[in-house]
């Protein structure tokens, strides 16, 4: 590294140690606000929570930071404009509501009362997501230091949502609502994870998804299967016979025009991915599975990552109590969900899994098909000039080549990717040893401080190499 | 017809004649006695109805009339040995427990108290099976009256259980613990009906059944669908995949040895069922189904009466609740039942199910089978010299061709087969339109009593046409 990067790392590193205890405690202060988004009495917690970290915001030097409403639980935003007027946007998203909590799930401690153990900080909210969102205050007051600047090098934005842990119902709405103030070049999000704590990544996509269930009637009751057994057609076999026939034996999906303007893994790609020190059978632990199996041609990681699946979620019919019950049931039910890849469109699915059903069903086989929610894949591409910074940033951070993931889940970040039409970033420095959503959650204090880092030498890197296109 | 059968004739409808009324009232005094087998506090209306038909057949002039009892409701047990001692042996199977049965349910009048409308008699039990039972009582006696005998012409037995209506839970006990006293040449079950009031049948024939329960397993739990699929075997899907492989293109059982040692209908099998003015429309309509849908090369009444069939009577694995749930679940189950035809064995089918299940399953998926009980097929060869009586016998009492039927169901006559090594054959009156199990069950009183004439000329044509083996 050139000399000048030197010194903005060490001018970072000394402002960080300076205020790592009062940052510790602050963010100790608002892991104390049981915000759990899920539980009604504590609406009020959740609200606390989003003055509290809109307080925090105005003190760390945010021009703007303001309470939005929502139906449900209010999200914070928080703007700093840059004093270069060309300099790009960004807009950090993350989330202050909580998965519930309590002492008899298996915590050693209180969930509510952080506390640090060897180079850990205990606490429910302590990786997903307070830390994460909380990284960026610190983040962007050692950015100011290091560069002697009075405004950030971008115009920062920060989106912190209030109801991620419940579904973020009325997140859509909110951003559509706000769009024009929302307006940003790219999505920073941090509420993802890296690899391990020894291999740093930047993760480069989430899937998409969108899901339906399938009502199948046969008979208008319940029918003997000794009076009419063999001679009827039975909707459970139908229900079956829809699922079986949704991968061919190469554990493609079947279903045609489901892989219509897919981007396929470039070379490149697969190479990245291979780079992970990846260990299949400590993998299946984590999954909790037996064996793999997916499509052929694909490894594990590009199964879970980039490749679209159909999956059966549920599927019921018949008597399911104890013992026999000799009938050709009148209905059965199943619940599909598809995870979508780059270039794949939810409605497109619809339509085409719309079409197959109905080309599937033998005679005699009513159905109906109800769709829910769909959220669009999301993919920053690999030469994109912010995530060019955003691994730049990290790599001075961690001193470590960093590589890259994918997320095989979906989440609402494509919503901010479809309204802002701005691409998507995954800034997260969590591991999954911190255990999200369950008993003994905690951040890895130096993991965080990482974090507090990249944040820095980011919005520099940022406004230094990837000037707004307007 | 011969003259001297022309005078049988007259004598039995004679006798029929005079004790019309009395037959009915006692009928009626029976049909009072509410024999529900399925509710506890009925318990001691079945035993009341077992001890009234007792006496009732010592009335009759049988010199043993017995209580059987069982862990359950008891039986009754009557036998009139015949003064021929080389005469066959006869064993007539019925049973005196009704369905449950409430004004409420829909029934015009009081279903515990006979009702005559018209040439109908409605109660419940007046068709199933009392009244099935009953005719044997006045037959027997119009036998003696047109022959001029003291004892029947063959040595008649009676089995009457009183569970039939719970699934007969110890018959076969019941049957295996008296085998000695029950053994007989054939057994005449009188518990099934014809197929139609213009239609006069004798069923030729059961199915067997035999059904198991499969319960198959993935993740240790339900794991997240964004995280994991596509990579993990899902165990809803090889359900549906099992099931979906249990019919190849032509609807035929695809597992290998399925159809082993299968008794194929012979030409003329399949002539005597197209006899039959069957009307697909009509029959759909009772199947309350929208089509049909079976083994390619047969028809519906060879798909429900003579091939084998496998059945789902149920499913079920992942979230069945409203809206959706993003998971790959842990387990799911299924439940098949198998219909038999003769030639087949479960004990054979059971073995080549679980060998077929363990083959088709991905690897990380474990399974369990359970199989339930097993109820072997019954077929009465049609050149059976007690069918060809059985078939005169009709033929004389309705003044018209008796063609054949089967039975797609199974029941506890297999037990009688198995047990006693005697064939079964079926002679009941009963017509689909009597209404078992429903609200308004009625008996039509001109064909009870051809079940009358029925049984008092199938003694006499019995001992003449076959004569005891031994």
């Amino acid at each position: 590294m050139s000399k000048p990067v030197d010194s903005a790392v060490s001018a970072v590193r000394a402002y960080v140690q300076h205020h790592r205890e009062a940052f510790l405690d602050d963010l100790a202060e608002w892991l104390r606000i049981p915000s759990v988004s899920a539980q009604p009495d504590h609406a009020g917690d959740v609200r606390r929570s989003a003055d509290w970290l809109a307080a925090r915001l105005k003190e760390t030097g945010f021009p703007v930071a303001e309470i939005w409403d929502t139906p449900g639980a209010p999200a914070v935003f928080a703007e700093w404009p840059s004093d270069d007027a060309a300099a790009p946007t960004v807009l950090v998203y993350g989330h202050h509501d909580v998965q519930p909590a309590a002492r008899e799930d298996g915590w050693d401690t209180d969930p509510f009362e952080p506390v640090i153990r060897g180079n850990r900080l205990h606490a429910r909210g302590a990786a997903d997501d307070k830390g994460q969102v909380f990284f960026h205050t610190l983040g962007v007051r050692a950015h100011l230091a290091a560069t002697g600047r009075t405004a950030p090098a971008v115009h920062l934005k920060l989106l912190i949502e209030g109801e991620e842990e419940s579904g973020s119902p009325h997140f859509r709405a909110l951003v559509e609502e706000h769009a024009a103030r929302l307006a940003a070049d790219a999505v920073i999000v941090s509420d993802t994870g890296m690899w391990s704590e020894t291999t740093p990544t930047v993760c480069t996509g989430m899937r998409g998804l969108t899901d339906c269930e399938i009502q199948l009637n046969g008979p208008d009751q319940d029918i003997h299967s000794g009076s009419f057994g063999g001679a009827v057609p039975n909707p459970a076999t139908a229900a079956a016979r829809l699922v079986a026939a949704l991968h061919d034996e190469h554990a493609r999906v079947a279903i045609p025009g489901f892989y219509d303007g897919i981007q396929e893994l470039t070379p490149r790609e697969r190479e990245l991915f291979a780079e992970l020190p990846f260990d299949e059978e400590q993998w299946l632990r984590t999954a909790k599975s037996h064996a793999t199996h997916g499509e052929a041609g694909h490894t594990t990681l590009e199964r879970i990552w980039a490749r679209p699946t159909a999956e059966v979620n549920g599927i019921g019919g018949g008597y399911q109590g104890p013992g026999g019950k000799t009938i050709i049931p009148s209905s059965a039910m199943l619940k599909l969900s598809f995870r979508l890849v780059a270039g794949q469109d939810p409605g497109h699915i619809e339509k085409a899994v719309r079409t197959w059903v109905a080309q599937q069903l033998p005679a005699g086989i009513r159905h109906e098909i109800t769709f829910g929610g769909a959220t669009r894949p999301c993919l920053t591409p690999l030469d994109h000039p912010a995530l060019q910074s955003l691994v730049r940033a990290m790599g001075r951070a961690f001193e470590q080549k960093i590589l890259f993931t994918r997320e095989g889940g979906s989440g609402p970040a494509a919503d901010l990717q479809d309204v802002l039409a701005a691409p998507v970033l995954f800034l997260g420095i969590s591991v999954p040893s911190d255990g999200w959503h369950a008993p003994n959650e905690k951040v890895e204090l130096d993991l965080l401080l990482k974090g507090v880092e990249t944040s820095a030498y980011l919005w520099a890197d940022l406004a230094e190499n990837w000037r707004h296109a307007g």
